[in-house]
């Protein structure tokens, strides 16, 4: 089968793969239909993530069930199926307490050997383990190039808004309006938010934004601080999402938020930052940090998706052929594209 | 009456004021029986925290109702009571969810103008405005150099325990054993904590959180990390408490938790501070920051205090007359206190 | 001032009365613009629950604040403003723990002594007790019989809803659709329901909530649980919502609810009933039952309503003067109207 | 090998049946050391709850692992463990959610034909599907009798209290004193409850829930309602939980609740029944029913165990051979026992 590999920083590329077979019971083997490339396929793309030379990237995808062990149940041969972007074995601690995207044997599809060296789904044919907790059917009528957002970029918007515990009435700032802050809007509206305040630089996000019910900010034309302020009769917003992932968003998002509000840090942060502490601390608020729980919320999330209730249709920009994914990269990396989709 | 003001960095001093007067229906004035010096009054001895000169200071009391306007229901006249160490409404956003601690008109005791120009408990007479909130009836036989705990310190220690979501069976870590991190520390075990390891680098409060039931450990001598992965199956903790409040104990404190865990910051932090949100992310943490919301827990506390459940008593190391109170300031200062009680 | 005075079953008059005072001082009174008849205030015309003859009732309204305490701080003299059905101390424990519809000294309007001795809504003036808590002031532009619907049915309605912790993706049913109903019928559906359905067996209450965003269930031409089922793969409804208060509907509502799900009991249920207790076990359900905690959630539902989320317009089906209250009771009783709303 | 069928009404029988071989991946085989004979064994013993004649009983054991399929990781060949009373999928839409108890693939070890088939526990040899969520690891030092309380009687009693949202300082109820009373009791107090009364008619259980902390109180000399209220300031317990399961003491319960509390149904409700829901209803309450979590609660409580923060140890009143089974029925039916453990 073909598959893209990840090369050298900069350098992705079509290889020839054997076909993946099911080994253990509860793995299945999905024909890739469609899949994504995703904002952490460029950490990969530019080695700040490291995969090894020659590894399957794509974590994305919705497909068919070819093949499947005697302990699959959820999902059958012939099912069109989607997946979520990492698995979970639904029997440890973590996973027993329902934070499966922290098991302890959880692996991440196309993460190279660190995270579950779990070949990619940018390819003809993946090896999806665990199937049971990582497979969910595609609703009637739904395509694939929509349904993989379930299992990730969509399904981390709603984790965002979910873990953050906002409350319908509320009010939402996003900051970041990439794939997955454009998918936190929608969210937080289905969800019942008073109103959402989408923070952002580039112009056809904030317009997006706006298409999607929020009231468009621009980060330093307009005043973020200000605008949440004039609404909130000077309080701040419930809840501040952060889907950018940097100390100066966090530090705005801590601005924006009302006391004993929530800041719900999906963005990916990494090393050391400044974080203004003092004032995190003043007001009470809670920093509620890291990846998204997908498993958590699939089928939720594929429900209201499936109802016109979340719809990220408006996100895939770009659809290409398999084969042209060094293109696709390139693309993406210059930030031409919100979503490519990529088809074998 | 006599009364401890500030004057200058460094320099308090025990002056001659006038007696307070009831004058919102629902105040109250209490003759104060004890009330103790707080780390908080460090900072302002320090001249961190800016006091106007002549200003009363002193935040924790227990003592006698001597008067109480007409809306003053929860405590009459004669009653003996504690208080909280601020105020709130019980009527705006804030109070209607339940965070009485950011209470848009609550004011802090003896914090000077910018905090709500509330004049100090260390003093003969105390007024206490929002009376209904603030204060509370002394349970049957408690002294009140023990009761005063329960509206500051106590409160204190149970929140970070409460508000972290703590459940029976967790593993809890407490960074700090002043007389906060050692009533968080109770807190925990009363709350039905499997383990509770308690660091800091004095031997002196290692001992004291040995005898409320925690496993001590030394901050530089031993190795907090080894300690707590050892103890869960190299997992982390549950819980964790920095009652430092600076940005080296907030670090030690993310890696010890465990993933998805939570961090609970009830020291007060100040200003900016380099946190690793990268490990933060990664682990899927909850940071809960803020000062305690005492007026929520204070019920509870003095039944759990009454029950002997809490028992803050051998936190009391120095008694000294409201006279001395320039000495007693020397004394704290110099670390060689845990809890100084001044009495008039 | 004229009111309206319950006189014995079956008859209530319009009675001349003493203009009401400001007393403590934080009492308000005021002018009422609109006030309107409840299903409880049927409960009192019948004698269901007994008022002293004379006493005025009423518990909506919605007016014009013409007397302030001095404590009174939320709204002021000239603001317009609608009233909570109820009032609360904000002091007491279970008001300390959020439970304000549990409040020790919470007085009702316009239901007699035994309930806080605190005369009603349908009258041109009235005394509001402890106005902090139990006013709002209109939102710019909203109408006055819009807005009496904040604090009691808009409330209720949202209230069986909230206090069912409703998630965005969930499956709702709402048995009974008076206003009550219908009002939380638009509340799942703000909340994020996936589908809500609507059960009742009057066809125009069934055409309204269709108009809402329901799925329209006839009680009996129809098979609630087929329906139900048959949407959800045989696992029933996640939130059921009781909106009529009788063993039946209860029963049925225990039916349709999935297992661990959440039974919404928000209609007043009254004495002993039979009950499938054993079906309820086995589901292992959980039975939320009682009145609304309107004070907690009017700010939320007040602004979700100013924003058009939540719209009790339609439900307004009548508008009388005050004048004619006897008719508009007599109107009422023969079910020919989803709300009456007074004028002075 | 050997194993207690159940033959017809009353009558149970040591039979010779065929050794249990792991079929599926994810199966272990059970050397049982220890087995416990519960109240619900009483229920097929009776003929209330049908299971065939010649079925294996029994749902509570500890033992060592002889034989276990690839797919399980959480134990080996040669571990100790102790298990679970039912099995979980823990990839349905209930386990996802952690509702285990409701697995929709959830078999009851030992209940015949309708609740799974599968095998009872009072028998030399026991398969174990599903085992990474079923079987446990014995910890060090724990013996197997005590050990077979985690995964049903303690886990059941720490889950009425744990589901109820008992927090510290709370006041609890607990009706009915047997072994699933007797085990809230210890969780109420290891959860950090301010008080437990512990009611029922038999002076040796009221003796014993002394024993563990609580205030025994008789059920018909003593009275319940005025103790609970003397201690409440008339106000009622936090948490009420119903341990027997039959619509007089849900009546009691709902009677000692205060308002807006929680009664925590564990005792098993059958058909229908007559409950004061005008009561419930006036006091808000929270009505939670069902058969407890215990795989959502086992880590914890085994920890809890293992610590001795909860010992059911004296609750084990005799240790019979299988052989015996015969008469350790007819001597557990006559309520002359706690606990009976029956050894192979």
């Amino acid at each position: 089968m073909r598959a893209v590999t990840f090369q050298a920083p900069g350098e992705v590329r079509v290889d020839e793969r054997p076909d993946p077979e099911p080994l253990a019971p509860d793995d299945a083997v999905v024909r890739v239909e469609a899949s994504g490339i995703c904002g952490s396929d460029l950490h990969i793309y530019h080695g700040r993530v490291p995969v090894e030379p020659g590894f399957t990237i794509g974590h994305e995808f919705a497909g068919t069930v070819v093949a499947a062990g005697d302990a699959v149940r959820r999902v059958a041969v012939g099912d069109r199926v989607l997946g979520t972007f990492h698995t979970a074995c639904g029997a440890c601690a973590a996973c027993l307490r329902g934070d499966y995207h922290r098991c302890r044997e959880g692996r991440t599809f196309g993460h190279g050997a660190k995270l579950g060296d779990l070949q990619g789904a940018q390819a003809e044919l993946l090896l999806v383990p665990s199937a049971n907790l990582a497979l969910r059917r595609v609703p009637e009528g739904m395509s694939a190039e929509v349904a993989l957002f379930a299992g990730d970029v969509m399904g981390t918007g709603f984790h965002a808004i979910a873990h953050a515990g906002m409350r319908p009435g509320d009010t939402v700032a996003v900051l970041g309006l990439g794939p997955v802050g454009l998918c936190a809007v929608q969210a937080a509206r289905a969800a019942g938010a008073l109103r959402v305040f989408a923070i952002d630089s580039v112009e056809q996000r904030l317009a997006m934004a706006e298409r999607f019910g929020a009231v468009p900010v621009h980060l330093t034309e307009d005043d973020p601080k200000r605008a949440v302020r004039a609404a909130t009769d000077g309080l701040g917003a419930d809840v501040v999402v952060d889907a950018v992932g940097d100390p100066e968003p966090l530090a705005l998002a801590i601005g924006l938020a009302r006391d004993a509000g929530v800041v719900s840090g999906i963005g990916a942060y990494a090393g050391r930052g400044e974080v203004p502490i003092g004032l995190a601390w003043l007001k009470g608020l809670q920093l509620r940090l890291g990846l998204a729980n997908v498993i958590a919320h699939v089928d939720r999330v594929l429900a209201l998706m499936a109802a016109g209730e979340l719809d990220p249709a408006p996100l895939v920009t770009h659809r290409m052929p398999l084969d042209e994914a060094p293109a696709a990269y390139e693309l993406f990396d210059r930030r031409e594209a919100l979503k490519v989709v990529l088809t074998p």
